[in-house]
């Protein structure tokens, strides 16, 4: 374990949109939070109030950009602010979970890329670093100029499967085409084969009239499955996923997926679907009433203390990669 | 009238903060609102759907930073970012109301200056221009390096109070030190005198150990008052001041504000003062529920017609300042 | 007394404003002022000469933007070329009195906003922070993006006005509409209610065809007035104001004025004004030939000295606005 | 067809990079190449000669990043600079080949993110716009904040492929994961079902201590296999590809990619794969000793042409995705 | 001569520091100069006022930054400051003398660069371009990365030279190294040979212990010597070559600069001087009791004329180097 | 001899240009080159990789931009680029040879100003400092903004040439008129006199109709005389006024020049020339078949060994400009 150097020039702010891991990464670190509020006034405008010095400090912020994305983004922007104007002497955001990123390129014309609007804004906002885990993309990365430290949950998904000793084989499956990367990946960490689910496109559908199964490209039949991916939303994909790796023959089916925004009916969807279990980690808080049966949640907690341990003490974090 | 020039190269778009003040000023100028949606996906994230060209265009984009303030701010961030990647000529900002506005300054350390923050964002994501009405304090207008047109609606407010031929003697009330210069400015439109609430400090207040009225700088004994703000919020203030007013002799009492943000229960507060008429404008949208028998709202519509078509034909727009 | 820490990375350096107060800060300091000219070309140019290693150090210069208000303006930003080009670590500019602030917003069309083209040149030059005191609209804190730490004059006249054991009643009064949160403030300081001089519109005052004196709002019958501003220029508006207390039943007048720019013939205005003590401050160095019988000069350079000395040793400067 | 409009304030500028389709191109538009010269001195700077007035010109440049992709690149800098000081009214650049694409993120500690650090330059260098062709990351748009106009070269491949009526059925292959979302949007065009190269680790490679034969995911058995991909630089994944494909059965293989690097030896290595014909296109020049007997080239210059009209005509460039 | 074309989306702005050069540049554009009137309050602060729209306009803006320097700069940037915010559609900046341009390098450690500093501020307030006069070094011309149009006074000169038709031979002098590549156009200009005058160093002339002459490198015996500089300062070093050259046997004697600074007392050590004629131009106005029997001043109106004429026009203005 | 400080905070890192220099210094300075790789990938795009972590280092990189000038020039870029995501404290650029430095202004319409875009890409890039020996024009150090400590060869040949004791009276010869200000400073270094290459234009050329030898201004008769350049590059400058001042009496001719870019058949043209000996630096280094035998090169490594040591230290570099 990496113990911090000159504490008293640390200081962390934990914001609204998840305290449970600011408070369990502060207590890792050894340090307490600082005193800070970020309150709403009564017309919906949020109201900053940072209750002990910062001058001449290494400030850590942690928030999450995830429900609701725009006020919580909007806390940290303002909260930055503050601080910057307060004379700290450097800003490093900790977000868990980097809102917007899936939108990271014109699929269509006329789109936004609002991820990379989020990273000019931060820079503007004058934040000296980014830590981030799990970028939907890895070139959001290169949205900023800034350094970024982009760490992955793989190596803490990948101890808690080979604690598991699943008997059959496993594979690990992509829900898409976009995520084969890291399934590959995963595959890689825990030496297994890869399998793709294959959405095939609308018109497809359209033209057959009738229910098309989701194709599974690769063997997984007497297999246990492992779908992995960095979001889990809506939830329908990755129900969508299992029951097509059932129908492919897959015996048991795991969902894994790093940020569990899990909105709308999303613990329903995946509740009621083939999967057995869905691994999840803490880099979005959750609230009971998203909670389900079939939830696991691991926490990236100890990722993120030795990551702001080791950037304050200028001690490399390569490691952190390679559990 | 002015009539707009070279039509077919302006684009004009509502976002969701004000749609029917965006209809009805684009009916003034006689075009269509271009075709695009904001929606929402599931899990909060703002999705933008530009369905028709705007390269070369002259786009104008309207949209108050009204309550969800971080929504509607997000929105046209969003928007704007697709605009620019879209090849937009230009890109200008029709602001109504400017939210945030009175986070100015800092009024205590380690404060935020929030007002600056969306100057700076909106800057950075290279609009060309700011169309707005009755910033807080004009100084917010220096927040921008763009230009800025910034429209009063104190000839609107003017115009009214004269068509009401009040028989009294009419007092123009500045509701606090801030606001003085405002007070001022309408007290000159109307040839009346002015006074000023005077709220007193706390301190004095808690020493007391009783409920200290507010008192009342300047004569307002058997007149009609009229208290000008540029915004109406909670409605506490307006309240107190009408009772202050009450107290100190004032015959009839009415309330102005350009902005009605009306938050939490504002529009009962107002209702149940001494205050026999709230006028405000629409820059911001009301919804039903925030609808009272005392309010009566007058459009800025044609104002920013007014303001659209001579930015766009290259007029100077001095003459809105005096009607 | 704060003292400062790591005496030899810290360089002083004043420019030719107001070298006296420079000085005096440097006493209180316990530190030299370094060692530099600012001298000017027979042509005009200014010439910079530092004659110190600067390398890796934090640099304090002092230079208010008093008349002559360009020429001292262009000696700081080229003095700070030469610092950041000569590799200072920072460049702190103390800035007692900040000129053009009172150019803060457009108070007519095609005006420029010089306060903010001030804010902007500085930190195009790339200074690190900027320390002055009372601007003349809070609002001007927020033309800049890096630290500004804004001292108050405040206590200073508080704790003067408090020792003078007057014996009527007190009442502070703004000289403008604009000038009313200053009046309130210190009124807070000292615990005294307010009065505000009404300039009326000249309007008025031409359709009357006579002399129309100014308008007192709030009751200063038999009272010793306080009149406060943050700048006596050029003591017309001081003067008009103590005339129409002195109608209005005022007993005794004091003028205070953080900011003593006093152009023009103001000495004598004020001198031969019903003013019986003009209170100022030495944040704009005082030529003989300004000086005048009424004038009493209170030194800002305790004030600085600890804003520099907090400033370096990283400490909060929350409590010099409390005394 | 589509006409340029204004003509006669439109300058088309060739560098050194592929002047043959620059000639195509615009010859297609209908107009002359303007008149530059882009040499070399002796040690090997760059000398920018232009020899016409492009004052209050819409200026496009072509360019394509590749072999020497240093020297292009600056070329092109260079140029831009020339251009912008001689206050061409706009520039565009088109880029039919964005060199360094590749490095797009970093997949290692301490890598640099050279495809974003090309878009700063550029962006740097005040360039107006973008216009490329099939960038290996759709992100990379998302490294600009200007507009970029990106092409695909599928429609062109997709009409080839169709016209070819070949008689078994077909199969698109990814050669690798990251290629998965291109060889989905190709297989779309043509209707047709995936197939995956998948590249197993090396490690596995290395505990079975032989050679092992790349792992095709998804079924190729008796098809016609097309390898699509975005650029074929070394060939190797391309031949590794094939030889996998033939393995697994399928009949006839076909090379496809936009862009053809053909770095080293690829000519040698694709011509004594077991591809049939490798499909590339015109957006880097082939110099005579890279062609070989298997290699077909289409052209982009109808593309580009297209997109250069519509972009100065200011029409949407829509239709172009969808042939 | 070249006409103007859209006239009417044009304005003409005089400040103070030549309101006759402007005057005459404008009655040759054949347009009035604009109503605008740059004042200054009693303390000093600039005061600009413009009487009338520039919306969507071209402006120009006539400035020479001469003595006073250091306010007639700030004249300029206050007045683009307003021109920008008044939606100007660009700024042009006509600067006939640019001030500080002799500090365009560290001579000596920890100075300023101060020309780079003036070309910062000007590009900060957002200038579009910038028309000038033989700059004191070329390069000044790199310190900008909007475009420079940089005109040069030579072929005025080299004009009137020709038409004197001296009969002895004539020898073009440089008064200093660092003007020889000014000596050796102007040479080309008139067919001449070059001279220098060699000023030793101040070690020398202190050993020696006696007032040591300049001395003249190259042969002027019995020729008509034309000593060429840029700018005419002190006179001193103008009137310390002629002496030189007297001594080395010059029969007449020529002084040529385009920049009339003359400060202190050059009229006075010109006029003294061997020099038989001082030829300037107006880029700085000469006030009455500067001019004096020796001086000859040509004016550079036309040729600002041609400038601004072909600028707006958009028409090459090469042709204006080479009469 | 001044010792490094803190010296396990500082990296140096030689990138491709010039190990064998880079090596030098690091000796000197008692340190290893730290670990990293800059190669080129088969398609000719750079691959940088750095063994060790430079977290919060102080990072000196050296790299001259010679020939090959754009791909020396790109590594620097890249490996700053991956140097500051890899969170270097700061980037130090040593760059013995400012390549594109002769581009330093617009000789003729329509040309770059490559040495400004140089500076440019470097801030953009945001290196925190360069350290460069002798630029072609000391303005260059006005293209950036950022500390640029500019060191001078001269002090190390002055030595040299004052080891030699020359018989003969010295003079220093300017070979253009651009370089006269170098040979100024070089004359007083040694207490010269100088002369000048007078190299008349190409119009007079070409009408004699003949071989026009280069004309000396000055007198070099019987005179050893140094012909003093910042760059050899084609040789031809320098040999062809060697010639010129053989044609004019001079005995002996030596040529010096910092910077041995010697393009072409430099080495021949100046080994068949009257130039006895040619005395040059290694900041570019020299490949073996660039040399030859009148080739002297003396090492500027202890002046980068010295100005690093210095720099890091904080210490003044002034004295490195008197030895």
């Amino acid at each position: 374990m990496t113990e911090i150097k000159d504490a008293n020039n640390v200081r962390l702010f934990a914001l609204n949109s998840n305290p449970v891991l600011a408070q369990s990464v502060a207590d890792k670190i050894g340090l307490p939070l600082s005193k800070a509020s970020v309150s709403h006034f009564a017309d919906g405008e949020i109201k900053v109030s940072i209750d002990e010095s910062v001058r001449g400090c290494e400030v850590y912020v942690i928030q999450s950009v995830s429900d609701p994305v725009n006020t919580n983004f909007m806390e940290l922007m303002i909260m930055v602010d503050a601080l910057r104007r307060a004379s700290a002497a450097s800003i490093n955001v900790v977000m868990p979970y980097y809102g917007y990123a899936r939108q990271d390129r014109k699929a269509r014309p006329r789109e936004p890329i609002t991820a990379k609007l989020i990273a000019n804004l931060l820079e503007m906002d004058r934040i000296n670093r980014l830590i981030t885990i799990d970028l939907h993309a890895a070139q959001v990365q290169g949205f900023f100029d800034i350094p970024v430290d982009h760490l992955q949950a793989t190596p803490l998904f990948a101890d808690f499967v080979q604690q598991q000793h699943f008997t059959n084989d496993l594979v690990v499956v992509s829900p898409d085409h976009a995520g084969v990367s890291l399934a590959r990946r995963f595959a890689e960490a825990i030496k297994a084969p890869i399998a793709i689910v294959d959405n095939r496109n609308d018109e497809v559908r359209e033209r057959s009239n009738q229910q098309v199964p989701e194709y599974v490209i690769g063997d997984v039949k007497g297999k246990t499955a492992l779908i992995v991916d960095d979001i889990v939303d809506t939830g329908v994909r990755m129900s969508l996923s299992a029951q097509a790796l059932k129908q492919f023959g897959a015996t048991d089916i795991y969902g894994i997926a790093t940020h569990a925004v899990l909105s709308g009916n999303a613990p329903q969807v995946i509740q009621e679907s083939p999967i057995k279990e869905m691994l999840v980690t803490d880099t979005i808080m959750l609230p009971k009433e998203k909670d389900f049966p079939k939830l696991r949640q691991l926490s990236v907690a100890n990722l993120l203390k030795e990551a702001v341990v080791r950037v304050h003490n200028h001690q490399s974090i390569r490691e952190l990669f390679n559990k």
